[in-house]
């Protein structure tokens, strides 16, 4: 069974290891933000800096694992219809349309959106890391390093599936900034699989 | 007064608000990790995914904000004789050690150091996010995302200074992994002033 995110917000829920947890965007160029914790000990938390170092590479894709921040790995890539996805940036939040976007009254953002996904589990806003941004193509520059937002590669339909190597706490957003989903805000869906 | 870090080795201490952090490599080529927790309310740490997203730059240098997972400014360069530093890489530990280099006695590693340096605080382990690592030198090929961990540009007597924006504790390390740091291990220098 699919579920929608509506556009703008988030999910939270559990995925059992073994199961397989399918994230679509069913309309094209659409960011899904997505957070692991280890249900076991909720201090157990997906890890950006750790899954790039042990990857050797910043652009992740089928086979590889995603690891949490005591080297354990959480989450394997099984499929991926897109190659392109994000791990370096934070969940945009409040602060981020503030800094970066100069809003005056900002929305919360996937940040926002993860914390209340995330609170039926007793998970703080400030044990938030960097997310796995599905879909989101961030382009570097080895030169300048300079980060740029590009538009997703993802079309309609297209799909990144992982299975769980633990058993999870999972957030999940549609994600809430303009730059990051070439400029407007769409639904994202998604599905858990024995 | 200058403090010495010994090879493989890290310290803790406070740093309160206004105050002059200076990283010194003495010998050159050497990698100083760098941790930052706020003093008022431990929760609240160093964030290398908001500090790059707001800096829209993977290298920073003189006049850069580092931010906290609040999106407060904890510490600003205010002097860098090298200009090139890493915000990517967790620090090394047992698992790098592990996973990279295939050690079946791995070194604690940075990780370790810092755990243990930052223990009389009640700073727990898994509170340790991505470092900012001074004088770490991290390529990154924009086209394939492959990162490479290159020689530090450091030079004997090179530094690298930071204000604190607030009371912080700081952890800080000489870095125990071969890559990094050209193949030897050196100390690293500290003062800080006010």
């Amino acid at each position: 069974m699919r579920h929608e995110i509506a556009p703008r917000s988030g999910a939270g829920f559990e995925l059992r290891e073994g199961q397989t947890l399918t994230v679509y965007d069913p309309r094209g160029e659409q960011v899904a933000d997505l957070l692991a914790y280890a249900k076991a000990d909720l201090r157990e938390v997906i890890s950006s800096g750790r899954t790039l170092d042990y990857a050797s590479r910043l652009f992740l894709t089928t086979g590889d694992p995603l690891y949490s921040n005591r080297s354990n790995v959480m989450l394997e890539i099984v499929e991926d219809t897109v190659g392109r996805h994000d791990f370096l940036l934070t969940p945009c939040s409040k602060d981020t349309f503030r800094i970066i976007y100069g809003d005056t009254d900002p929305h919360r953002g996937c940040f926002g959106n993860l914390a209340a996904a995330l609170e039926p589990w007793g998970i703080a806003a400030d044990s938030i890391p960097t997310a796995f941004n599905c879909f989101m193509n961030v382009g570097v520059d080895g030169e300048t390093g300079a980060i740029t937002v590009d538009p997703p590669k993802s079309r309609a339909g297209d799909r990144i599936a992982f299975v769980a190597r633990m058993d999870l706490i999972i957030g999940l957003t549609a994600c809430s900034a303009l730059q990051s989903n070439n400029g407007s805000f769409k639904p994202i869906e998604y599905e858990v699989t024995d």
